[in-house]
């Protein structure tokens, strides 16, 4: 779609270098992408994009820079909040989870994150993976407002489904279906299926990349 | 719309008492309202309101409780976003300003208008309110998050479009329409036409009712 909006404005196809990885429905905030050629002037390609896609800025990259391979992290947050009623100002933003939520285990499982793992249970079992080691540089459960809470990831890359799979699992814990030593063991490459269900989309969203 | 999920949860027509002003396009967060007779759960509620609108709680009051007319102050927010793009994630909830805007000068104005002043200025000259002085106790500009600025205002009560003419009066003084003496004057009870013009309803959102 942008690639469609580019080929307008500058009147040749032009091929897009997408940072972050994000599967149909979950939003992006902060991603980074980059192109040959001279870039577009953002007025120009907001005036051709549908609403739900803007791009904040539109500049020139140095020579040869490539928004993909030159990432050093990505930063992710899921939002869920947790109470009994939904809220119309967080649907499509935020998994409603009216389930039991202990922010201590959350916050435990989300320590034991941190570090370089093997995420192969964080991932579909088919995959086009072929390195199952992740670098995560940050992993915390933060309060996001009344009622909700926010996880927090940075790692180098990220695994198709890696980041709801891990508040999926992190949900079953709070709901008893996993102790903590559990949760610490599905980080040493255990099989897709000892993990927990994959949370929802909509409460996912790339919110940076840095470089 | 409450009023027709009350009935059909309680069985009886039941006439609701709302705190707050909500102009239409205007959100409300937390807006409190009252009934006489026994509350309905909260959950069979949100079961027949359309996904818009939730209860976030039913409980009982004290004999005798108002919505309305207990409250001790309104709490609003208004919403500005701030940038040349307009962003997918403020449709609807934040004003897309691309005009100029000085921080310096909405704190200067919004301190003005603290405290108790007729506002004849910022309420539409068709009008049913017969008194139009009102005491301010909060009002002021804080980031709201990365190129958002939101004004808040908490008064005793609030006259119709009260807080959106504030906003655009405001707004209207960093484009140079209108100086900060010229605003302060407004505050004395002048005509609504040398005030500025309405901000548009999707920015506003009734916070709070304090009791």
């Amino acid at each position: 779609m942008l690639e469609e909006a580019l080929e307008r404005v500058r009147g040749e196809p032009t091929r897009l270098t997408v940072a972050g990885r994000t599967d149909t429905g979950v939003h992006a905030r902060g991603q980074v992408a980059s192109h040959a050629g001279s870039p577009a002037p953002a007025r120009s390609l907001n005036g051709v994009l549908p609403r739900d896609v803007r791009v904040v800025a539109s500049d020139p990259a140095p020579d040869g820079f490539d928004a993909r391979r030159d990432a050093r992290t990505r930063l992710y947050r899921y939002r869920v909040l947790a109470r009994a009623a939904a809220s119309p100002f967080e649907h499509g933003r935020a998994l409603h989870w009216s389930g039991p939520l202990d922010r201590a285990l959350l916050e435990r499982c989300a320590a034991l994150v941190a570090g370089s793992h093997d995420f192969t249970a964080f991932t579909p079992t088919q995959t086009d993976h072929v390195r199952f080691e992740r670098d995560v540089v940050r992993s915390e459960w933060l309060k996001g407002g009344p009622d909700v809470l926010e996880y927090w990831i940075e790692a180098d890359t990220f695994m198709r489904h890696m980041v709801r799979i891990l508040v999926g699992t992190m949900l079953g814990v709070c709901a008893g279906r996993m102790d903590v030593d559990g949760f610490a063991a599905l980080l040493t490459g255990r099989p897709r299926e000892e993990a927990g269900d994959t949370a929802p989309p909509h409460g996912l969203c790339l919110e940076a990349v840095r470089y």
